[in-house]
């Protein structure tokens, strides 16, 4: 597993998972060591690490990792440990379907060779946890060369909550876009709304793109309709945590609003996002799990609080954008554009 | 000057104007005192004040503190010490049209007396600013009444940023309508964006609602979009800092975004402004100035940071919503529509 991109968002030991603590970021790096599912699965649910696609890989090692800690376990043991740990992991988040994909396609594996030992089990799926990381690599690498044929020189893009190397397990995915685009000489220009309540856009993707010399303003999330009116904006690029076969595309909260604005506006939105991100099993974005998460992250930061006690607060943390208002979707295997049924069922056969 | 409401955001002692630190709000009342205009343009220009009918009650206040600060001046020093006083309230913020028609009304007032004595004239703006005060509280009741008849019993009705009791003399705006129509009897909810940068959302229409036993509840900016997305938004009132004559709106930075979505879902959007804060001077919405504060609002809150440092802050922190999107605007005389050309027209030649 090769070093993916200038940020580690996690690290495999042989034994253990090093993830980069993203709630600590942008002012601490420090990468805390996870040796069992449950450990991981915490993780994920706590935000030490987020991004559909990175945590489908830290699920898929957090499977390896209950394996490893399982090898000297009767085949009984092992195989209620394992189960237990595969439920906690898919349970840790609702929404991305990265995840449940990774947890399924480790458990394929384990049937496969389920009459092994689990020492020999372990064995195979530490490999295919690194497999799924090392192709999450290469499908960014894909999505970024794509995409960055579609960004013009001097263009200024707005993307929303941090689709970059965090995210994923390297280079990223609208980020991968926006670093391919910029290591390919393009002059340009990256808008990053802050992305309430979590400040993904604020604490993680400025931070990405300002290690790399990539040029880089950051606004409240309210600003983005303003500057698409200005003519500020060329180009809007997210990333995704479930597309349904119709294209409709679940992603961070206010990507909806983003979305409407800028088909006023004329202005392309492109969503980016690898095949390990739609959902076969649905066929539209109505099905898709919202997140509600708890309203200590919206009543204040670290301790400052700004909301009065006892008031209300709604946390919805996804939204789903319908695929009318999607220009385009980057994948590994190519851009799609409208009608994406037909277009996703070809993408999803191959 | 009467109690306005149960928040009462400025206070007048005879010499000194109290303002409420909006700053210190939810979970600190404090009336910090203020004796001249430099003073309480100071207070707008720091946000202790905030709202456009409020910074114009304000500076109409600063203008009757400055001619009692000069009472005992010769006439060339008052005249000179008013201009500065003057100058310094008008350039304390850029786009609430509402400053500088106040301090144009207490201006108008001192040169038809400017004959007479200093203490007379002070005798006679402190009149005046007790006028326009007195005169918003009342046209925000007119408001509330008119825009209560556009609301239905059961109705979820989302604002954005704070256009209450604490952004006028009294009983609001936008949360006029809200108050009036509670008060009628119908049961009605808010949901409030927290209106990042400032969480005037967050820290004081929640405050302010939860205070009279509104039912409200917090959301970020981005799931405004969601909320109407999934049918839970009935209406939408707003504030606003500029009305231009064809019905241009200048609010709160997020609200165009909001406008946009609104007309998506065909849900009514409805600005609620007194007629002070028309704009006679401007065709369209193009001309409004957009005040650009310090990126330090966005990159953290009271010492807590969550930006790296030294990346690039864009803070606009009002946009315009174009009249094409704006179902009506509730006014002290009357709710108008479309076409807002000749409605304007009419409304500020009676």
């Amino acid at each position: 597993m090769g070093i993916a991109s200038q940020v580690e968002t996690m690290r495999w030991t042989g034994d253990a998972l090093e993830l980069i603590d993203q709630r600590a970021l942008p002012f601490k790096v420090d990468y805390p060591r996870f040796t069992t599912a449950a450990q991981v699965a915490d993780a994920i649910r706590d935000m030490v690490v987020r991004g559909a696609p990175a945590i489908g890989c830290a699920a898929a090692f957090g499977v390896a990792l209950e394996a490893i800690a399982l090898r000297d376990a009767t085949s009984e043991d092992f195989a209620a440990g394992m189960e237990t740990g595969m439920s906690a992991l898919r349970a840790s988040r609702p929404t991305a379907v990265n995840l449940g994909w990774a947890v399924d396609r480790m458990a394929t594996v384990w049937k496969h060779v389920e009459n092994e030992s689990p020492a020999a089990i372990a064995g195979r799926l530490v490999a295919e946890a690194t497999s799924i990381f090392d192709e999450d690599v290469a499908a960014n690498r894909a999505i970024g060369s794509f995409g960055a044929a579609l960004i013009e020189n001097d263009a200024c893009i707005l993307t929303h909550c941090n689709a970059g190397a965090l995210a994923t397990a390297g280079h990223g995915t609208a980020l991968g876009v926006v670093r391919s685009a910029f290591q390919s000489g393009k002059a340009i220009s990256v808008v990053a709304p802050e992305t309430r309540p979590y400040f993904q856009g604020a604490r993680l993707t400025a931070w990405e793109l300002q290690r790399e010399g990539i040029p880089v303003t950051v606004i409240v999330d309210g600003a983005a309709g303003f500057l698409m009116s200005q003519g500020d904006v060329d180009v809007v690029i997210v990333g995704a945590d479930r597309i349904a076969l119709n294209g409709d595309a679940a992603n961070k909260i206010g990507t909806y609003g983003l979305a409407v604005v800028a088909a006023r506006h004329g202005i392309p939105f492109y969503v980016a996002a690898p095949l390990s991100t739609f959902d076969r099993s649905l066929a539209t974005g109505k099905g898709i799990p919202i997140e509600q998460r708890e309203g200590g992250e919206i009543r204040g930061y670290r301790g400052i609080e700004w909301t009065p006690r006892d008031v209300l607060i709604a946390n919805p943390v996804f939204d789903v954008t319908p695929a009318e208002l999607i220009t385009a979707i980057i994948t590994e295997r190519g851009v799609i554009r409208a009608p994406y049924n037909p277009a996703i069922a070809r993408l999803l056969k191959n």
